[in-house]
């Protein structure tokens, strides 16, 4: 039985729509699709890109190009490709937590997720700080955030914070629950028995010897050796500058960087924008496209979908790997 | 008049020796070099290689693979490759020193050097930060680190700084002095005219308007407000992740990261090691080989080097852009 996946287009004023109809479009054999969508938005999309679409009842197999299953979650006020609608955030929120429900139920198996604009949904009165932390509350579990394309995988410590919290923010319990969610999640949705994680030190050399900071010495270290002997395959902590050559990069399962800044700058370059967004640590696997709403290309026809597609490829092999009895 | 170059190898038990007489080996029309060094560790770098050497007078022109100039600094003690000798870091520090001084009293253009080992030579009981400092201190000016190949170049606000302490560190005053100063050596060593510098913010999302910090808003902005009213060219600040996507690169001389491993991750991984690390400020050009002493390799003829070499090729051109008039 192959993985049957919701596809969440996020924001309806930005590209999501589109992008999901052009994904609609794909014949595929690695998962069925169940979109949590507006009909009438998704029909304007795809009548902004000339393109077929056929919006199917949730059990209806798609059969030809545009043929969509969809769950309806009307807007409450009608949509304008570039123009967010605070009145529209709560279809965009109860989509999200619709497609997270119906994995947690079990009658899903993962979660495809465009992209969600924050102010609008906060300006909706609903507080929301984003969709991997949504989804979190939601299942009741700590989560990670990892970013991948074909050449790398970076897990983040920590995601969006300001610079000068982060350092506080490194701490060995912390840092051991990252490392633990994202060895685990290696394991079971990569399907990698003894994931190599390769760990960035906070301050640059890795500190170098606590001429550069002590946090290596005083945190990281220690708690790296104790989770070594757990049996976790750990490297580290590297200086980032070098860790992300080449030669030594085909040597990890995923680099986990301290912060933000120190870890995607290298994934977005290397990837060509082509890179994902995945959520460690849910129930279910979730994949979201790595961009934002990009309201001023929104109903052009013009905005790039290999984020999405590669997204839909990615949570289908995810939700496959959980299919496989441990 | 080409430019005439002084190379210094750096720390004598290391990698630089061989490097030195590998570069020795390129005929070449862009510079004259003349090595400031021991003799008889140049002498056994090339027994080592099994290359030909020609230690020749200050004044004498390289005219055959292996000839090299040479202003004789001897060591303490004898070299011996992957032992370093604290009783060798006068020389080696004497060399840097006379090479600068070399160039501060316009007898030579450039300065070219190896890579010197940080803790030796505080333990040879002289205190030393780094060779970018040493030179700067004896010129008496403030100087920006640029480490830069074929794909960008990164300009750094701050260097070997601990992460916490990198926040309080940007400061209105200091940033306005970094920027000039790249803005200078942009005009006056490389040859752009009007360069277009890219100024990464501090936070991740450069703040996200002050959601993810707020040093863009009071710091950064207001800055760089005023520092293009007065005629720069600046753009940002930028979010650091998506900044150096090609597309962007494409429109920037420089990118100018707030901290070393906002900038440096992308930079190593896009030259594939072959970078050069340039000092911008000095009253002439000085580039260095971007890595360490790697005593592990040294005498075995197996070091790679392609730095080295584009460190050559880089100071000789900055130097004869200098020797324009402006």
């Amino acid at each position: 039985m192959i993985p049957q996946l919701a596809l969440v287009p996020g924001e309806p004023s930005g590209i999501g729509p589109e992008l999901c109809v052009r994904l609609a479009q794909q014949p595929r054999n690695d998962c069925r699709l169940l979109a949590f969508a507006d009909p009438d938005t998704l029909r304007a999309a795809a009548a902004a890109l000339a393109l077929p679409l056929q919006l199917l009842p949730e059990d209806s197999p798609a059969r030809a190009p545009g043929d969509l299953p969809l769950r309806a979650v009307p807007n409450a006020a009608p949509n304008r490709f570039g123009t967010p609608d605070p009145r529209n955030a709560r279809a965009v929120i109860d989509a999200l937590l619709g497609a997270g429900q119906a994995c947690l139920d079990g009658s899903l198996d993962g979660v495809i997720t465009g992209p969600v604009h924050k102010a609008v949904i906060n300006e909706g009165g609903i507080a929301y700080s984003g969709t991997t932390e949504l989804l979190a509350n939601q299942a009741g579990v700590e989560v990670v955030m990892m970013l991948a394309n074909d050449i790398v995988r970076v897990a983040l410590a920590t995601t969006h914070l300001p610079l000068r919290e982060v350092a506080d923010a490194i701490t060995a319990a912390g840092l051991s629950k990252v490392i633990r969610t994202t060895h685990a999640a290696l394991r079971r949705d990569f399907g990698l028995p003894q994931p190599r994680i390769a760990v960035l030190g906070l301050n640059p050399h890795a500190g170098e010897d606590g001429h550069l900071g002590r946090e290596e010495l005083d945190v990281m270290i220690p708690l790296l050796q104790q989770l070594r002997s757990e049996g976790l395959d750990l490297i580290g902590p590297l200086p980032a500058d070098t860790a992300f050559l080449p030669a030594k990069l085909a040597g990890f399962d995923t680099v986990l960087a301290m912060y933000h800044d120190q870890g995607l700058p290298v994934l977005k370059y290397s990837g060509f924008e082509q890179a994902t967004n995945i959520t460690l640590g849910l129930p279910y696997p979730r994949v979201a496209v790595d961009h934002g709403t990009a309201l001023d290309l929104a109903g052009k026809g013009i905005a790039n979908p290999s984020s999405l597609f590669a997204a839909a490829v990615l949570c289908a092999r995810l939700a496959a790997q959980r299919k496989i009895p441990q």
